[in-house]
C-alpha cells in the first residue's frame, strides 16, 4: 500500500493514530488519496455548541486539499469566521465476512478520516474554479458543454475547503480470518463481496431530437465500479498529478 | 413517505430540522428506520476536547434505540462516565444527476441524521443480548450455529447504544430536474443509477468437508441489492416490529 519509507506521508498524532488494530493503518498520501478518490461521497463531523453533527456530502480532491459542497455551510459556518473543525470521512464496504464464532465476524472495508481546519471558499477565483471542477472533477470537461452559472446562482453556492494537516487510512483486506483451532469445527464460513455498480444511464426524458450522450460520459457504463469511474474521472482532470 | 399525521415521528429541534430543502426532510419512525434498516454502516460523529471525530461502524436498531460494534469506544468513551453527545449518519447514494447547468446536478439519495447521548453496554444482560444481535440481525439465526464466544472474547467486545432523541430523513429521488427554460438547450442531461449489490459468496477455502452454506444465508445472493438482504434479514430477527 505505501510507496516505500521515502514517500509523502500525514504526520502522525494523538487525533489520527490508529489505536485499535494498527496493522490495519496507513498514512501516506499515496494510500489516503486513494481511497479519497475513489468516492464522490464523504461525511463530515463537525461542532456547534458542543453538539456534532455528521453530514453526508459530495467531496473532491485537489492535491492535499479537500473540497466539499456548503450545503451544510450554513449551519456549520454561521457565526464562525475562522475555519473550524472538522473530520471528515470515506468509507468503503467491500465484504461481509462470516466466521466460526461472533467475535471474529467482520468486513473487509478501506476508510480514511482527515482532520483539518475547514474554511468557507470566499475568494472569487477559487470559488470560480471550484463551480467547475465540482462538475469536471466527475464527469471530464462537462462544464464547457453546459448552460454558464448565472449570479444567482454562483450566489447561492457555497464551497467549504480543508487542507489536510492529518489522515489516516484504515484497511482490512482479509476475508476470513478465524483463530486456528476453530478450523477444526464444522461451521460454515465466507467472505461475501459487496460492490457499489452503476446502473444503465437513463437520458433525460425531455431531450432535443439529435442530443446524444458525449463520449466524456464513457467511463460511467452499465456495470461499471462507481469507484473505477471516479478515478478515471479524476485522472483526466488532474493530470499532473 | 408517511404513514399519515398520526404516524409516530421524531420530535424536532434546531438540531435535527431539516434547514436547506427542507422539502426533502421526514421526521416519522416510518421513512427514518427504514433507511436505518437499509445498511449495516453509519458512521458516528463525536467530540473530544473539541476535535471532532467521523467513524464509521457497524450499527444495528432495535425500536428507537441504536448499537454499534463499539471499535471506537476506547477513545470515545474514555473519562465518560456520562453519556456523550453523538449524531449516527447513514447516506444512501442513488444515482448521479446530470442536468443541464452546473447548479443542477446533483444526486438522488437517502439519509439518515440521528443524535442522542450514547452510552457503553455494561449490563451484562445487555451485553449479551447485542453480542448475539450484532450477528443474527445481519444473519438470522446465525449464532446458534456458531461456536460460542468465550470470556475474553465477551470483554474484548464493547457495544455502544444510544435512544434517538432526534432524527430527520432527507430524500432526493426526482432525477434530473433543470430550470424550465434550460429545457429549450441541445444540451444531453441524464439520471446514472448507482447500486450496492451483493458479489459471488466465497466460501473459507479451508471448511471441512460435508459443510454447506445453510439456507438461512439465502437472502445474500449474487447480485442483490446489499439493503434488501438487510432488511430481510431486519425482519427476520425483529419480526414483531
Amino acid at each position: 500500500m505505501t510507496e516505500g519509507a521515502s514517500a509523502p506521508s500525514y504526520p502522525m498524532s494523538f487525533r489520527n493514530r490508529v489505536k485499535r488494530r494498527h496493522d490495519r493503518g496507513f498514512y501516506d498520501h499515496a494510500t489516503v488519496h486513494k481511497i479519497l478518490d475513489a468516492s464522490m461521497l464523504c461525511h463530515v463531523s463537525y461542532v456547534i455548541d458542543g453538539q456534532p453533527y455528521c453530514t453526508p456530502t459530495f467531496f473532491w480532491r485537489e492535491g492535499t486539499r479537500l473540497y466539499w459542497h456548503g450545503s451544510s455551510a450554513s449551519r456549520m459556518l454561521e457565526n464562525q469566521s475562522e475555519g473550524q473543525r472538522v473530520c471528515l470521512t470515506v468509507a468503503h464496504l467491500d465484504s461481509l465476512v462470516l466466521a466460526r464464532c461472533g467475535f471474529n465476524h467482520s468486513a473487509d472495508y478501506r476508510a480514511v478520516m482527515a482532520f483539518g481546519s475547514a474554511y468557507l471558499v470566499t475568494d472569487p477565483a477559487e470559488k470560480e474554479r471550484a463551480i467547475v471542477a465540482m462538475v469536471d472533477r466527475f464527469f471530464p470537461e462537462r462544464t464547457a458543454s453546459l448552460r454558464a452559472s448565472n449570479k444567482q446562482e454562483i450566489k447561492a453556492t457555497s464551497f467549504i475547503a480543508m487542507e489536510i494537516e492529518e489522515a489516516s487510512a484504515k484497511i482490512r483486506a482479509k476475508g476470513v480470518a478465524d483463530d486456528d483451532e476453530d478450523y477444526e469445527l464444522p461451521i460454515y464460513a465466507e467472505r461475501i463481496p459487496v460492490r457499489t455498480v452503476l446502473g444503465v444511464p437513463e437520458p433525460c426524458p425531455r431531450l432535443l431530437d439529435g442530443v446524444t450522450r458525449p463520449k466524456t460520459l464513457d467511463g460511467y457504463s452499465e456495470g461499471r465500479l462507481l469507484e473505477d469511474a471516479l478515478r478515471d474521472a479524476y485522472f483526466a482532470r488532474y493530470k499532473a498529478e
